[in-house]
């Protein structure tokens, strides 16, 4: 057990996360919610209501909320069906920088990271691109917004026609509640203070959302821009995000490139039997495009068959058979499956000569749960 | 702590494991090492000297040892270098079923899965497919070899005109120890007792194995086929195992077929991304098409790009700058991502007016070490 800093009120911080002091002993203790070097508190993951990156400033008690997650459309139709129950979706774009809070901390602009580290580069840059006005105006706002251009030291991007780096405002947010301006109320204020704001595109009633969006999305992939965030006006829902296939793949582009450093697993492996064979076979352009249509083939055909069959109420299984001389051998194998843990229907035994051929069928449930659910409109 | 079955030989155990009372009981403690539903033993880990899947039957305290992972060549030419003491190496088929070992207890032929359980489809098939005479002959060998064919409840495969399910050898190993037999030893008895081997391509010498293996692996994946294993003649030094195109391509089609049962994290995310996208949009094939030659190209291109610079004695990084107005932030942004735990060199600050342009390298170290001891022949 760590020794608890003398300095920190732990009755405050349960106040302020509406917690308990036992459960704000307890994430000290473990450092979840630890001191930074600039000796304020910062929560590492997210518990009931209070989310990651969290910032508590210990001067005055001052919380600076972790920015919230956003849920990601992957149908993108039903999701806006499932997701919102308000009228009209305000739709912005979303942009391919890096999340920003700034804040106004015993009488300084600070910039905060996503993961809640006061970043001393956004900082200084933060100081000269708001006016400190608007703090002393509204000293219990927080402004969230993406920092964007070629000389971000996280998302370099040339795309915003930005001369070094920008802050584009996408949110504000109560200090210690952490809870959002109205989308209007937003633009009132940035206005006011001459702050630039992520692009709204508009303002769509629900039914003609899909399709606006749609139209919004191919042509933001089109200029290699990321995507949308769709919002509830009143922000009294939380809001969903929607990307651009162009983005996905320039994400995998990076990714592959460093590609020990970022990506895993089963599929990782084989692709990168694919890349070093291709290197050490000398391959011309030609051969090494054949493998990648060949490779994008592989992965993506057989998914959209899965959903596509899914779609039209059929259950996607694997399908065996075994034939066997005594039909006990396949209630001994029915049972041996179970103890695996794999969940399979075995068909009724169809005899062949002197023996049986029996058809089973295994039951990839992950894969049809998780393709309803998003055909459903749920997210990622 | 677990009860121990009173009817296990805790030192009998340990003298077969080369281990001591105290392991085998921590073993069983933690059922590491335990019971299957037929009674006897299976050890789900390796722990040092026995592998995973490793079986002690009770009766007579014979062991039958996990089949050992065999490892895979990335870059063949230096894998083999690396890899190989030996003058020859003899070159076999790897099959695409599933990894059997049979062994004669107690009077009986049995079949184990690659994890150590007893599969009653296997052992039938098994009972049929080998002479009971080898085992009466050599009661103390383990055939290993591949179950394949359509009737497979495993790896249901039609390539190798196999009617049902046909069990192919590729080692003989001692009982108890797992020790192998030489590959003519092996063919010897296989010959005897006409039990169908895997197929030997050949024996070559060290420097001419790489072009000839190359040639067959090109052959294998045209006939849609997996690959090969290398081995010493002798069997002293561990077998290496490489594999076509087509059988990774394939992988990856079962694999997305399934994705969400097998497939996972970072770019599986964006992956599905691109699926339900396209079955949103109601692509045509020329459509999804074109989204495949991209999705492929976008993880292959870079990283095949990424081990050529490699090659080329480069070092990849992440090239980043930052535009300060002081030097001190520059500093301090420094010592940020130092905390951050990101490896990064700082280039001498340029003076753009009055400001400060410093050039960042952010160090991918594991993608350049990966790929460094790949390219000097590890393996994956």
């Amino acid at each position: 057990m760590n020794e608890i800093p003398a300095d920190i009120d732990i009755d405050k911080i349960a106040e302020l996360f509406h917690t308990t002091k036992q459960r704000v002993r307890g994430l000290l203790n473990r450092r979840t919610l630890h001191k930074t070097p600039d000796g304020n508190l910062i929560l590492d993951k997210s518990i009931s209501g209070v989310g990651s990156g969290t910032n508590v400033f210990l001067k005055n008690y001052e919380v600076v909320r972790g920015f919230p997650k956003i849920q990601r459309a992957m149908m993108l139709q039903s999701a806006l069906a499932a997701h919102f129950s308000c009228k009209s979706v305000a739709v912005e774009e979303k942009m391919n920088g890096y999340n920003t809070r700034v804040a106004f901390i015993d009488n300084k602009i600070i910039a905060l990271t996503r993961g809640g580290h006061t970043c001393p580069y956004t900082t200084e840059k933060a100081q000269t691109l708001i006016p400190e006005k608007i703090f002393t105006d509204h000293p219990g706002i927080v402004l969230c917004g993406e920092m964007a251009g070629p000389d971000s030291p996280y998302v370099p991007k040339n795309i915003y026609n930005v001369k070094s780096l920008e802050f584009f405002l996408f949110d504000i947010r109560e200090k210690n509640t952490g809870i959002p301006l109205s989308v209007a109320a937003k633009y009132n204020i940035a206005e006011q203070y001459n702050i630039t704001c992520t692009k709204l595109f508009g303002i769509y009633p629900i039914a003609e959302a899909y399709n606006k969006i749609t139209r919004i999305i191919k042509n933001l992939g089109a200029c290699g821009r990321e995507g949308v965030v769709i919002k509830d006006p009143a922000m009294k829902q939380p809001p969903l995000k929607y990307t651009s296939s162009q983005s996905n793949c320039s994400d995998l582009q990076h990714a592959f490139t460093y590609y020990h450093d970022y990506a895993k697993s089963f599929f990782y492996s084989r692709i990168a039997r694919e890349a070093f064979q291709s290197v050490e076979w000398n391959e011309t352009p030609e051969e090494i495009q054949h493998r990648c249509i060949q490779l994008g083939g592989s992965i993506l055909q057989p998914m959209i068959a899965t959903i596509k069959k899914i779609q039209g109420e059929e259950k996607i299984s694997e399908n065996v058979q075994i034939l066997v001389k005594s039909l006990q051998t396949a209630e001994k194998f029915k049972e041996h499956l179970r103890i695996l843990g794999i969940d399979a229907i075995f068909h009724k035994p169809e005899k062949i000569n002197n023996e049986y051929l029996v058809k089973i069928q295994k039951i990839n449930q992950r894969t049809n749960d998780k393709t309803e659910s998003i055909l459903t409109g749920d997210t990622w």
